[in-house]
């Protein structure tokens, strides 16, 4: 294996599959960095067993060939270069020269033989999504997934795809946060429910940073992510997601409209008093104007009122700081409706197009 | 105790003293800011029994006083403040009331009858330095100082000031970095040499930032730094400073002129392959140029040269890349001058004027 690649290309490809670098002990390979070479191109692939990334760039390609390397130094290596191309060449004993600049690096290699590759999810069920909108999405939901390694289908995020629709879902059993949209060029698109582990969002949403389509595709057991030359696949969760839409009150009896930045800032405010993740804030509606207050034994009291534009019956609810502050964040909106039936009751916030959150009050 | 405050100096002078709290529970009140109103100033107060800081702002006052609030809370809910001032008052059963914009807060306080007040230093032995002075000396040594516990005194920074000069220095036994200036007013200026401890020069190193002169103080146990409102006294180490003087060699055969970003550069890619800490790099000067080269059994080589002006012996040298990296970085100069016996004594790095650094090669 012998090529020249672009310092920069090398540097960007390697900082998108770095991430899911593995350190289990017990398969030395997949804490390294595979490197293809052919048909013109250098391909980077990392996979943890769970996660694999993989990217290609362009090359000048002497001969084609294929080996490993430690993935976090070469890294390391590639950050310090200073040239604007590096030159690889792998021995048949697999050390690897790199050279850039006057830099020369005789770097240790491993076997590729037993590098896992996934081969590609097959092109019949696929899905397209404007890169941004899909990273959008993700974050208007995924701080709602649950943690608890108990309730194993609920460390991932929903996403169901059905006559047209799609819909993204995440849950603890405590609020619910959920993205529906309508799909284009829904002919011959997958029909069914797939569960995301929660640890794939963070690496996807990286790459979904920037301009341009990302092309989901699934499998009984998978789906990978498709953006330019970088290819993201995952292990689906396995199991059934529960029944979301009935969690969903059917009615309401009142709705407020909320003005998100000063909802969200005051909230933030007045939650500085609580010590506890088990401590609630407390919500009064009343005539043209909430007052949120929380108080703590170790700190203290706050409290602090905002105007809105509201008349219809008072309210006076109870809820966990974090629950109501991490919608608030990640919505884009200049105004949230508020819709409640009482105080025991759960109540939904709406807001930017198509997202929905159902949140459950406190008991004092 | 009641006054009013602008948001921004209360928030500037928390930020000051915030760092030094201390979270020993043996004495709950040290995890509290001591707040002390009166002559029209608001006065901030921490330590942590070795640091204090302390430092005043204008006030509107109404009331003089003084109690004590939970520093870490308190600074939490002044950095949500969005009103231009924050009205303060105290009760008689310590509970502080905060009022900022619409927002009010209650916060349970502490006597402050037992916080430890340090009494301000004589200002019999002063010196005066330009703050930017101070701040760039501590940082071009402060990195040598050793952090070995068993050898007390080398935990912090000797300052020496004698006939006319000032000296700093910082050592761990296997390199030697100092300071060393001509004192401007130096008549009636202490004479003598004090430790600082080595944790309180990242404090001292937030306040020298910016313009203006920095007041050193000096008694038998305490040292203060007084810069505009503020003012740190920090507890000496005790003991007897070593006689670095001794390490420093009296005459070296050659010398050798390198460019210090260059050399900082190659050294800085070299080292990457080096997973040990008591790895060496080696240091190879010929003709017109220097090689650095490194290995690691689990990495593999690197080496890589550049070139300068010097016809002269060849030296052939290992050093502990760190102990290289680390005043190449901190200096100012374009170019540093290396001055060497040969392979196993001591080499002696100038650069800044008044700078000197001594470093033991490694052996093979």
């Amino acid at each position: 294996m012998k090529l020249k690649v672009s310092t920069e290309s090398l540097r960007d490809g390697l900082r998108k599959v770095l991430s899911v670098v593995s350190t289990r002990s017990t398969m030395p390979v997949l804490s390294n960095v595979m490197l293809t070479v052919g048909e013109g191109k250098l391909t980077l692939t990392t996979t943890d067993l769970e996660v694999a990334i993989t990217t290609s760039m362009d090359a000048v390609i002497e001969q084609d060939g294929i080996t490993t390397l430690p993935a976090k130094k070469f890294g390391e290596i590639v950050s310090t270069f200073s040239g604007s191309e590096v030159a690889i060449e792998t021995e048949e004993d697999l050390t690897t020269h790199l050279h850039c600049g006057n830099a020369l690096f005789k770097i240790m290699g491993m076997s590729h033989a037993e590098f896992p590759i996934e081969p590609a999810l097959p092109d019949d069920h696929k899905l397209e999504f404007p890169r941004i909108e899909l990273g959008r999405t993700l974050r208007k939901i995924a701080y709602a997934v649950s943690s608890d390694q108990t309730r194993y289908v609920l460390n991932g995020i929903l996403l169901s795809m059905r006559e047209g629709n799609f819909t993204a879902v995440a849950t603890d059993g405590r609020r619910l946060a959920l993205v529906e949209k309508i799909l284009e060029n829904a002919e011959n698109a997958f029909e069914g429910d797939v569960i995301l582990p929660a640890k794939v969002v963070g690496e996807l949403q990286k790459l979904l940073d920037g301009e341009g389509n990302v092309t989901l595709r699934i499998s009984d057991s998978q789906a990978s992510f498709s953006i330019d030359n970088t290819v993201l696949t995952t292990k689906l969760l396995e199991g059934n997601y529960p029944n979301y839409r009935q969690v969903i009150p059917a009615s309401f009896a009142n709705s407020v409209i909320l003005p998100r930045s000063t909802f969200a800032e005051v909230l933030h405010r007045v939650s500085v008093v609580v010590t506890d993740d088990s401590s609630s804030i407390k919500f009064s509606l009343t005539n043209n104007s909430v007052l949120l207050n929380a108080s703590s034994s170790e700190v203290g009291e706050s409290s602090e009122p905002f105007e809105i534009s509201y008349e219809g019956p008072e309210l006076h609810i109870a809820f966990n700081p974090q629950y109501l502050r991490e919608p608030l964040k990640n919505l884009d909106c200049d105004e949230i409706t508020l819709r409640f039936n009482d105080e025991y009751k759960p109540v939904v916030i709406l807001g930017d197009e198509g997202f929905l959150y159902v949140i459950m009050p406190m008991r004092n």
